[in-house]
């Protein structure tokens, strides 16, 4: 195992002016931001009331009410401050940086003396702190807390809200830990275990370290932490669908070392899983390092969607048993893709290792985009890839199946979650170590990494998702010292071409789907064509759900098929994949999107007239035309059916 | 609309003697009636304690305690008599008969005073009687009581039971119906109606009739009865999951003449439809008979699987949209297609049209016997048509679905319904009217049916789910009079021939699926050959789930694959529809059935050795020799998968 991991580039060195991404990235400052504000602060009309910011207005003695929302509500202000960090770092802005400000005093204020931080425990139940783990998400909460306030420090320097973090953080740490008279207890929603790993990151105070470890260490060792929690007097139950608990669904289930399949809440999972990663590089753990790798091999071969998602139970959304992975009626959240995300990346970083950065843009450019509308107002939680709008009801077991996206959520994880994503989408683009700038997405902008040898500038214009025409200018400061360009040559990449300042490149060796090329000029020029052709994909026979059937990708991209392009009743159709697929790049469509055309046949009701249901009857088919367009941008124009896996004409 | 509906012949004077239905039949009185009775009487260990009788006592002032099992708990009890009554009308049996005259008296001394019936309410909430409808059962629980006394009547003559039942009717009667003062409300779950139709059958008491019909008229008129209902100060909820109630839900959304579509909870709808369809006939009305024909042709042309169940939704038991038949997921209670036989039967006799009895009989033969296990001892609540066991998982959004049947449930409705049906089988097969005998089911056995114009014999040789050779002979008094046979030319029959007394008939007209024959000599024999082959028959492709899909049937079977018989993964299997079915009668096999063979091919994993999920590879696949045995006999083997809905090769 390295020693060293490849590290992220500071946001603030890193720009994005990119055709694919600008439309979502731009979001985040211009509608998201804003949005999100209003539905804080129970500005918005028509959505469900947030009460966030009147909750710490009463935590802090400032207005008087009840606590209004989940026991989680304070993380909705906790992941708006998070993005707003992020959006500061590359964007400074005097009006969102005194909105920010203001909201951390406020916070300061509702903190009380010991440093608990938690408007829910504070207003509703101040003699019920800690007593239930399993569903009070009070650990959840301060690591959402911690990782904005973390993010706040590195893009403004300001250390007020670091220091109200590290009062809530020295509390758990003096509550929590080995020592007799701490609770042994571990957080029923892991997040506060790789946040504290992120704030050790800034603060050093290795306490923090030292706890997150042990939440991990300690996590399904022994008696279920939840299962004793419920036989405390103090005990009471929050969420009655928790009865009968089962360990599994928080990962309770076996010590985390010993887990060798993603089972239970998915979220929970991958966020458990990153600050798995986070110490076994700390801590240089083959023990956990291993743990990591099975697991997500476990996710990526067996659980795991071709849009990237994850957690196929529409029920508790979770995992649920190798290759169940039906398209029409899955759980797939939004924040779970992010998870799978930051979990990939961590793993990319410690194995230096481009496969698991496949798995990452997988989610980020299907299902994380397509949990946001292109204008930025609504939102899908849950990310199927096969919609009949009118079948989607309320009171049955598709319920959770929106075919459109909504405004807001009671639960309102995913549209915070997306915006922090987006505003630190730099963070995938590009690692570094001493001696070696990564290249992970090619999506075009600008960024400076300061290697130990010297400061490197590159920029980059990316027409990956079109042509798979790339272009990168490195820089670097004048001196006589060399570093290296590590190129990601990604999973899709059908055959590629490089020029090095004109001059074609050939030999390649890829060492873990990285490819190093040594810089020595002050100015090097590549010139990159990807070979990313359409295809038709097929899925593991094992997955009963896609027999006969395929899906179309060009590149990262999945695409789907709409009503809207294709007509009704989608699943009659039955693709050609033997024709060939023509790419269309369509300015007008989408923000302008390549579409792809292709062949096929479509079931007709020619021999049933009559109406009958069942018969024993010929197949009659009609020729059909089709058009498929990005899995991600589904459901920006008339809403209507959509289908990511079409039978196949064998 | 004809005055005379067709009827059903009393079950005494039917006997059933077919190697078809002989090994289930014979169930019902070996081991459906002793084990259940072990059950109502909690002697039997490793299943949910079933309370029933201890219910009785308690509430009879026999025995202390409290009140055990569901708010319905009594109507095990109910379908238990009703099926010993079924049983002694066949078989007089003076055990069984002591037994069930023991409970009946039992049963009596649990009555309030005022006629009163009902343990949980009796016992646990004396003060809450008639406060909730919606969720309560007290009519439901009623009305199988009422059917069971009818049921027992008929049997035995004695009238103890009877006039328990009136006691109940009558108290309903004075505090249900259109009169100020009383209560204006209906059933949360149909069945009161149908019962109450039942008891006027032979009280010939109008006011029954007139009740039944008062809950049918008021169903859904004006403001929801239960949406106002839990306004009342005195309400108190009993299932927390019917927070929010929806009103199609028990079909109380619209008046019943305005239904154009099966919604809700599918047992409850085709209780009701019985109701209707009664009332119909009674009152000579053509609206409801016209709701009646519009609902029926709902459910059979966009709602009901080919198996004859309906109710697609895993969650709340209920109808969803047009074409919503998914096979692996699906609820489709055994109630529910008894349900379906009942209202089949209904209008078969009030339309003389045997296209219902098509119906009827899909149901019988398919998903009523596929409820109960070949030894009798274990269930099926819920029916998929495609079954993967690993995946069958508790927290997850299949854990509806069980692979192996169950011995008892917490909800056990359907055992004992399965127990009725079968013991009632007679009502089925034969119908008549004055001067005709139909023969719909083509079961072996005999019977006496007391026209209008005198006895006629018949009895029935019958292998239709073979060879589709059956022969029948009628013999009538020596008297100067004819009358008429009427034989179901049932949808499936592809040809048919018939002799009479050894002549060829030709020139065939059916009238709406009956063939009439005039009857004149003293003896009748009728040697019939259907065609009945096997066949694969296709979805409407609007059937989403099933499109690009094939199903095996033969006559009134349908056939599945098991994995016992075919191997692991049959999603993978792609029938070749083209090629030859043969048919194999195999002696040994499920108590002697018919097996399909057929060629296929099933997709290898030859390109997936090194375990990708996806990819753009080609398909591989392997010839298969594939066998299906019949639905019903599912799982009667070693537990696997199982699969109705079979890929093809197109």
């Amino acid at each position: 195992m390295e020693k060293e991991r490849l590290h992220t580039i500071p946001l603030k060195n890193i720009r994005i002016h990119d055709s694919f991404w600008d439309k979502y990235v731009r979001l985040v400052k211009e509608v998201l931001i804003p949005y999100q504000w209003d539905i804080l602060n129970d500005r918005l009309e028509g959505v469900e009331t947030s009460h966030c910011i009147q909750n710490f207005k009463i935590a802090a003695g400032e207005a008087s009410g009840e606590f209004g929302g989940a026991v989680f509500q304070d993380t909705d202000v906790a992941k708006w401050l998070e993005a707003a960090a992020y959006v500061l770092e590359t964007n400074p802005d005097p009006d969102l940086e005194r909105l920010a400000d203001e909201t951390i005093n406020l916070i300061g204020r509702a903190q009380g003396e010991d440093g608990y931080l938690n408007t829910y425990f504070t207003i509703k139940e101040p003699g019920l702190r800690w007593t239930n783990l399993k569903e009070g998400h009070e650990l959840y909460t301060a690591g959402h807390m911690i990782e904005a306030a973390v993010a706040y420090y590195e893009a403004t320097g300001k250390e007020k809200f670091l220091e109200i973090v590290k009062g809530m953080a020295d509390l758990i740490c003096r509550i929590f830990g080995p020592e007799e008279g701490k609770c042994h207890g571990y957080p029923g929603h892991q997040e506060i275990e790789l946040a504290l790993i992120r704030l050790y990151g800034v603060t050093e105070k290795e306490d923090y370290l030292k706890l997150a470890k042990y939440f991990i260490d300690q996590r399904g060792v022994g008696e279920n932490y939840f299962l004793k929690e419920e036989r405390s007097p103090r005990y009471q139950q929050i969420f009655p669908e928790f009865a009968g608990y089962d360990a599994r669904y928080s990962q309770s289930h076996l010590p985390v070392r010993e887990q060798t399949t993603a089972e239970g809440h998915a979220v929970r999972a991958v966020y458990m899983y990153c600050a798995m990663a986070d110490l076994a590089y700390y801590y240089q753990e083959e023990g956990l390092r291993k743990a990591c790798r099975t697991l997500w091999q476990d996710m990526i071969k067996r659980r795991m969607y071709l849009t990237g998602s994850i957690g196929s139970s529409g029920l508790l959304e979770r995992f649920t048993t190798d290759y169940d992975l039906p398209n029409n009626c899955n759980y797939s959240e939004t924040c779970a893709s992010i998870g799978l995300a930051l979990f990939g990346r961590r793993m990319a970083q410690m194995e230096k290792d481009a496969s698991y950065m496949d798995v990452a843009e997988r989610a980020l450019y299907n299902t994380v985009l397509a949990g946001i509308a292109m204008d930025g107002k609504s939102f899908f939680y849950v990310n199927p890839l096969e919609v009949w709008p009118e079948n989607c009801m309320e009171r049955t077991s598709k319920e959770h199946v929106k075919p459109v996206r909504q405004k807001w959520f009671g639960v309102a994880c995913c549209p915070p979650n997306i915006a922090r994503t987006l505003a630190s989408l730099g963070q995938y683009i590009y690692f570094m170590d001493d001696h070696t700038l990564y290249v992970n997405l090619y999506i075009s902008g600008n960024v400076s990494a300061e290697l130990a040898c010297g400061t490197v500038e590159a920029s980059v214009v990316s027409d990956l998702t079109n042509t798979g025409h790339v272009e990168l200018e490195f820089k670097k400061e004048k001196a006589p010292y060399s570093y290296r360009i590590a190129l990601r040559i990604p999973d899709y990449v059908r055959n590629y071409r490089i020029r090095e300042n004109g001059a074609e490149l050939g030999g390649f060796q890829l060492e873990k789907g990285y490819l190093y090329l040594e810089a020595e000029e002050d100015a090097v020029k590549l010139e990159i064509d990807f070979e990313v052709p359409a295809e038709f994909v097929r899925a593991n026979p094992k997955v009963r759900e896609d027999a006969g059937k395929v899906a179309l990708v060009k590149g990262p991209l999945v695409y789907c098929l709409e009503e809207t392009d294709n007509g009704a009743n989608l699943p009659a159709v039955f693709a050609d994949a033997r024709q060939e697929i023509r790419e269309e790049y369509r300015e007008d469509l989408l923000g302008g999107t390549t579409t792809l055309k292709f062949k096929g046949m479509r079931l007709t009701d020619h021999e049933w007239q009559d109406g009958a249901l069942y018969g024993a009857r010929e197949n009659r088919f009609q020729k059909a035309e089709l058009t498929a367009v990005p899995y991600h941008c589904w459901n920006n124009r008339t809403p209507g059916e959509m289908l990511v896996w079409m039978h196949e004409k064998l």
